[in-house]
């Protein structure tokens, strides 16, 4: 009988929550093993000032609606564990608010960092022989995680983009030949394009919406690129563009950086989408309207993709799991085991695999002319698509649950982070 | 026995097909009467280029997929004709073209614009004595026509704010502690803050998001406007901003026409939210995120008002059984019986009562410091948002429909519009 710790860190998802959901509905079944589920308030600096939620008095329907509402429940953070070499106070501190609240499960739900975070408080434990499970649960919506085959929280941001090409694209459709005859959508990717790309997938057919897709992948080649729009407008009548933030020009330098400044000259960051509308209209002189989804994007939950959360959920459950069969310093993964019909199943990898190994898109997911998706690139993003899983409603708006949450009394000093 | 003529006109939206669907399932069962609908190509110009579609070789199940699908299936244009006196050779052309095919009733589904133009092609023909009998079918996501409680369109792009704000808002709540603190989205509505407004129903307490709506209502006081961001940061640790893209300065200036140059010292036009998120930035310090709706929140078929699709399908089905009762120059209406349990019946007005006046936002919606909106503002926005009409899906992605569509024989010669 002992404690489990569970935080959640960095950028949230739409179905972050769903693995919280998991995690806390098999903990709860596991009763005579953990006792209580301890979570950070805003992630692991929760645990540095010891500032922790009972969810011992969550209500079961209160914990299953997690499963259906967007962003952190519990709070994240941006916040890194330096090495442990650099700050070992901190994983001291850590290990001090585990002892005194009788912890000996660390759940750390997070992208890389996180990951690296989770393996060194697994090495601290194991050399100040402290009994501490500890196992990483994969989220990011970037897609970026090593051995796992996808990440939660990707597959409903792509699910989200492609929809939203898909429809605004009808819109630009319908009015190209007297209004509007190109649409800029920017989306979230600063280092990859996998988002970007999952766009693609609403262009199941020549000439549908995105006509053209750039990414951080390939240098932005303005000559090449207009002479595209230029063809797509003139063959199709407009054109669609979905742009990653994180484009970059033949130079190396963010195109979000390129353009604007504000009223008081200063560059303003953020923002490519209508940088490249400006280039458009500069260049062809074709009238432009841009979108940039920026968060709606990765809190998307009334649009989620079941397979993401059904994944995100089981991930959960299987770090509970895994934890309970004694495994340590390790992360469940998601292992596809076909395309078609699409089959997945729970993996299992070392977080010192997966610590800080960032997972690039590969080339060949890009077609030749760098404006597109390839067959290749179609068939791995597909499935990770499928599927609706509606929240509740309530008077016209999804019924998200905010939890009543309560931190448990403190034991020790504060602690200066 | 006589042919009918359709078209969509102005911005398109998500339903506007809905109401086409309406329009050609009810004159389908009058075959005794409307022997062929014949729509124009992009609008009203296909009827002067006597570019007209033959909705008769459309299957039942092609029709039946418009109620779900977003965007204008015909096409759709920005072309307002002129007045009778001054452009009279078009509204000739027009009853040219009716003639040769034998069209009768005209149905002109738009805004203001489009019902003014009904309204004159209506008097034309009466002078000319040819038998036309004209009837417009609102539609505008702006909810800016007179006489109609509200205006297929607007429901679900209210409910698309609605839903998204809330959702960024459990985003920026989870990560504000060490991370962004202010978040903008910027909406639709040049004119009039009622999209604005809709994203209020969000809050249905105090401390949720929007914290602050801008509306175009409501000059925009630097000061007590970063004063209430202040406030809010201090009070709920972060603050979410709802910003209409017609909000003007206390000069009358438009906020988005202030801020950003491009890199050749162009006015960026568009975009206020980059402007509102930096004059934040600027003033107070705080880290800030900004999306930008744009065109997603018009064809957000997939998160449709269910109230708005019915709505939009019945004044569709409206407009054939006006015309069939022998009504000519009226416009079915949406009238609204009671707020709880929301009741509403179609209505009628004359086309000269609707065209080219705008139904502003009352005062009295909008709260007293100009933030939000009011309990009167609630009770009228609230029922428009009311349920889900889900698309179906195919592959992960809304299974939209693009029909195939064939135009009929010219029997006229050219006409340059």
């Amino acid at each position: 009988m002992a404690n489990a710790f569970y935080a959640q860190s960095g950028g949230v998802t739409a179905v972050i929550n769903a693995s919280a959901c998991g995690l806390l509905e098999t903990a709860r079944k596991h009763k005579d093993k953990i006792q209580n589920v301890l979570v950070g308030r805003n992630g692991i600096v929760g645990a540095l000032t010891e500032d922790l939620y009972n969810t011992n008095l969550l209500t079961d329907a209160e914990i299953a609606a997690l499963r259906y509402t967007p962003g952190g429940a519990f709070g994240s953070c941006r916040y890194k564990l330096k090495g442990l070499e650099e700050n070992k106070v901190q994983y001291e501190r850590l290990l001090d608010v585990f002892k005194v609240h009788d912890i000996q499960y660390f759940f750390y739900n997070g992208g890389g960092d996180s990951q690296d975070t989770a393996n060194k408080v697994a090495q601290m434990a194991a050399k100040e022989g402290y009994p501490l499970t500890c196992i990483g649960i994969p989220k990011t919506i970037d897609n970026d995680l090593p051995v796992t085959d996808n990440c939660p929280g990707f597959g409903s941001v792509a699910k989200y983009v492609a929809v939203s090409i898909r429809e605004a694209g009808l819109d630009i459709a319908s009015m190209a030949e007297t209004s509007t005859k190109v649409f800029v959508m920017e989306v979230m990717g600063r280092h990859a394009g996998w988002i970007a790309a999952a766009a693609g997938l609403a262009s199941e057919y020549t000439g549908e919406p995105p006509h053209i897709i750039l990414f951080p992948e390939i240098p932005l080649n303005q000559a090449t690129f207009l002479a595209e729009v230029d063809r797509c407008v003139k063959t199709y009548g407009y054109c669609t563009v979905v742009v990653s933030e994180g484009v970059k020009d033949e130079a190396g330098k963010f195109v979000a950086d390129a353009g604007l400044k504000d009223a008081f000259g200063h560059t303003q960051l953020g923002g490519v989408a209508p940088v490249i509308a400006q280039l458009i209209k500069s260049n062809l002189g074709y009238k432009y309207h841009w979108a940039v989804c920026d968060y709606l994007q990765r809190s998307a939950r009334h649009i989620a993709s079941k397979v993401d959360v059904e994944q995100a959920y089981e991930l959960g459950k299987a770090a509970v799991e895994f934890a309970l069969a004694g495994k340590n310093a390790v992360m469940p993964t998601i292992v596809r085991e076909s395309n078609n019909p699409y089959r997945w199943k729970i993996g299992e990898t070392t977080l010192a695999s997966v610590a800080n190994i960032e997972q690039k898109m590969p080339r060949h997911y890009i077609s030749e002319n760098g404006f597109g998706i390839t067959s290749a690139g179609r068939d791995y993003l597909q499935p990770l698509i499928m599927g609706e899983d509606y929240p509740p409603y309530k008077n016209g708006l999804p019924a998200y649950i905010t939890l009543r949450l309560e931190l448990i009394t403190k034991k020790l000093g504060t602690f200066d982070i």
